[in-house]
């Protein structure tokens, strides 16, 4: 049998999500900078981040509060709202200060995920620090800035997709110019859910 | 960190389904008997279990139908009510003629995840087939006549429970005669969701 099962899709899609989550952490070992967490969901997500990352400040982005009861983020750290209107909002507070962006926000419909890949692409790239990574599981984002790397061991291709922003000033500027890469993930695959 | 995240628990837990899953199919293959799945949920292990044993009839219980939209099954396969009421009504009709049962049910309510274990161990050990297979994401069951088995590799012990029944009348009284194995899993390690 050649075709996933719904089984399938979600556990590889966790798969991915955590070798990714995991990369992450040590990619940004050492480097200042904070945490948003696009989407809380269940809230599995951040659990695993404030775990593995306990001296990072999260900060959480979602519509409402639905996770499971352990996961509430601290009031301080929850930003409730349309990312539409809070991820603008919170440009000028974390201008070039987050040096983990995670968004796990796509839905079974389509539309709203180019909607919602649309609002990340145009307001991570200024919040990002040098040598930042996104990770999200929406459509491939074009990120001004950040160049798409291929997955870590252990996520299959498609399931995930990551940027990094370059180490310095100046090496964002190259990476501008020459925005392709032969790694770069193949746009054609979707994110099964 | 050695504390299992909630991300860790649920990609355990669907690692040990599909493990599972696909060891159940190989291990009935060329037994008669139809497949019960005990809880439709969103209907991915529906899908798994549709989509890999495309010849079997396999009947679905749950008190609702609230699937991914094509994983709901057909009417006449599709019974709906509270396992309390639902499970006994199948007595008659499928005696001795299951010869797969998932049982899909937990909750993250210990005392409901008990009273759904109870309804199991009562209804289920009349409807088997020889040689069937039980799957449950549960509290360890207690079956008459079924043997607790160990994981298949890539299941994680403690994350899911398999019991088969001997091959023939005659090996069922034997194991009912001695029911402990030593590899039997172990009832302290619930199953984390």
């Amino acid at each position: 049998m050649d075709q996933l099962t719904w089984l399938d899709k979600l556990l590889f899609r966790l798969e991915a999500q955590r070798a990714c989550l995991g990369w992450a952490v040590g990619e940004i070992a050492g480097r200042p900078g904070v945490v948003f967490e696009l989407g809380l969901g269940h809230g599995r997500t951040y659990d695993h981040l404030r775990k593995h990352l306990p001296d990072r400040d999260i900060y959480v982005f979602d519509r409402e509060v639905d996770c499971i009861a352990d996961c509430t983020p601290p009031d301080d750290r929850l930003v409730m709202g349309d990312i539409v209107d809070t991820l603008p909002s919170m440009a000028q507070r974390f201008r070039g200060k987050v040096v983990l962006a995670h968004a796990d926000m796509g839905t079974y419909d389509d539309t709203e995920n180019l909607t919602r890949g649309a609002v990340l692409s145009r307001n991570l790239p200024a919040l990002l620090a040098p040598g930042a990574i996104v990770l999200s599981d929406l459509l491939p984002l074009y990120l001004d800035g950040a160049t798409p790397l291929p997955l870590p061991a252990g996520a299959r291709q498609g399931r995930y997709f990551i940027y990094k922003t370059g180490r310095t000033p100046a090496a964002r500027t190259r990476s501008l110019a020459a925005p392709s890469r032969p790694q770069r993930n193949d746009a054609s695959s979707r994110p099964s859910r």
